[in-house]
């Protein structure tokens, strides 16, 4: 089922910015156990990244966004991943977008991808993508619409037994895999890359980063290279749809990692906090 | 008019990469005195661009977009921008595309901007624009639809008297306009920012180098900074639609030029070649 601003419909504008210029955001949700997963801490980075884009995403926006969200949930049948777009809208001549504009609300509903159930468990292989990060310190960490590195990235493999591949930046630094984000752990402590260059902020990067604090850990957002993956004890990966994988390998180094207990752990309180 | 893969249309599909991701690439074209200006040179730049995203844009794609560009031309009853848009197809999961998808082609025809007639005479006023350009060695020079850097800096100023913003990279580097290329003359000589980490290759910029460089000017790509405009003896934008602007005025530096002889003689040059 595919939503655009309420009503069903597959398509949309084609001079919607969204197309234009990519001059929009992104949310993935999971939706399972008939519930959104961190649907508020979705909505409010939406919120967040929409102000930092200039997106006039309103406060009637807003509910209208969980009403049609509720809408598409009432319609599923099981477990599902639910895309919600919204763009600058539709028009402005040229880059000028002015101030008129209406922003667009896409939904979209999809099947959960189908990897093995044994991932989050036994972990995974991943491998380091040549396509770099591009850099900058205005978009770093939104989920804005210009994803042709995700895209670059993801695509230099077609091998199914590859799940993730891991991103640099310009300079070599790692930032994250192609679809989510990544910690290292490293004497007791959580490591994750510092994205104020590139990558994508996550939620459940936030989530965990929350979680393991309020429980203790000491977690450090830090410029990290190679050397400090070669280092690491422990390493995983985390999106919304999957949760925490660990990785096993990266097929590059041919370095591989035992699924640790602070990873263990993380899961754990991922799952309570689902709940 | 629009039409979308040969059909006249309005609309794409939601699960089109080009609307997902910013997956693909675009051409502004000038229709004027009945014919699209430079076309070759689009179609060649959208064919080796489409090659450097590997977007399987084949050889029976490109006549379809000869074919379909010709029927929007003969029902234009003045001149227009024509906008085409090549996006690498819809579908995919996730980020991965594979190697199965049919590009899109979207052709758009539009009035020209209403720009004041005297600009290519008597120059214009320009702006520096806050927002700096991302980096990427990868992406730098391709025309793709991951365009939120310029949409981010056309809409920094509504003044009209303004006619361009003028963008610097991530390290102050000056790049071009966000909607033109940039060139300076110093000593005679004709420089333009390199390319290699931001910055998008235009045609009429490629087209000038070609035509300075066989009339004997030396034209130089290189880093350039803020020192470099302000010892340049002459300045001048260029894109498809605007030809070359003289840039008079900078309202930042508080900077004046006149029109040099260089810029009008690279205006003659241009002027003779679209003839």
């Amino acid at each position: 089922m595919i939503l655009i601003n309420g009503q069903t419909e597959s398509r949309i504008e084609v001079l919607d910015r969204g197309l234009q210029y990519g001059d929009g955001l992104f949310e993935t949700l999971a939706y399972r156990n008939n519930k959104i997963e961190f649907l508020e801490q979705h909505l409010q980075r939406l919120q967040t990244d929409s102000q930092r884009l200039n997106i006039s995403l309103s406060e009637s926006g807003l509910t209208k966004i969980h009403q049609e969200l509720d809408f598409v949930c009432q319609n599923l049948q099981d477990e599902a991943v639910i895309k919600l777009i919204v763009t600058r809208g539709v028009g402005g001549r040229g880059y000028f977008a002015g101030q008129d504009l209406s922003p667009t609300r896409i939904i979209s509903s999809h099947t959960l991808p189908s990897y093995p159930q044994h991932f989050p468990q036994s972990g995974i292989t991943v491998r380091f993508c040549q396509h770099r990060l591009s850099e900058s310190a205005i978009l770093a960490g939104i989920k804005h619409l210009n994803r042709l590195d995700q895209v670059l990235g993801r695509n230099e493999w077609t091998d199914k037994t590859i799940a993730e591949g891991l991103m640099f930046d310009q300079h070599d630094n790692l930032i994250e895999g192609t679809m989510s984000n990544i910690f290292l752990v490293n004497s007791g402590n959580l490591l994750t890359p510092k994205l104020n260059l590139s990558g994508v902020a996550g939620v459940i990067r936030a989530t965990i980063i929350r979680l393991a604090s309020e429980n203790g850990l000491t977690v450090i957002e830090q410029t990290l290279s190679k050397t400090d993956l070669i280092e690491a004890n422990e390493v995983f990966v985390c999106n919304s749809v999957n949760g925490i994988w660990p990785v096993n390998n990266i097929i590059d180094t041919q370095q591989s990692y035992s699924v640790g207990s602070i990873t263990q752990q993380c899961q754990s309180w991922l799952s309570q906090a689902i709940k």
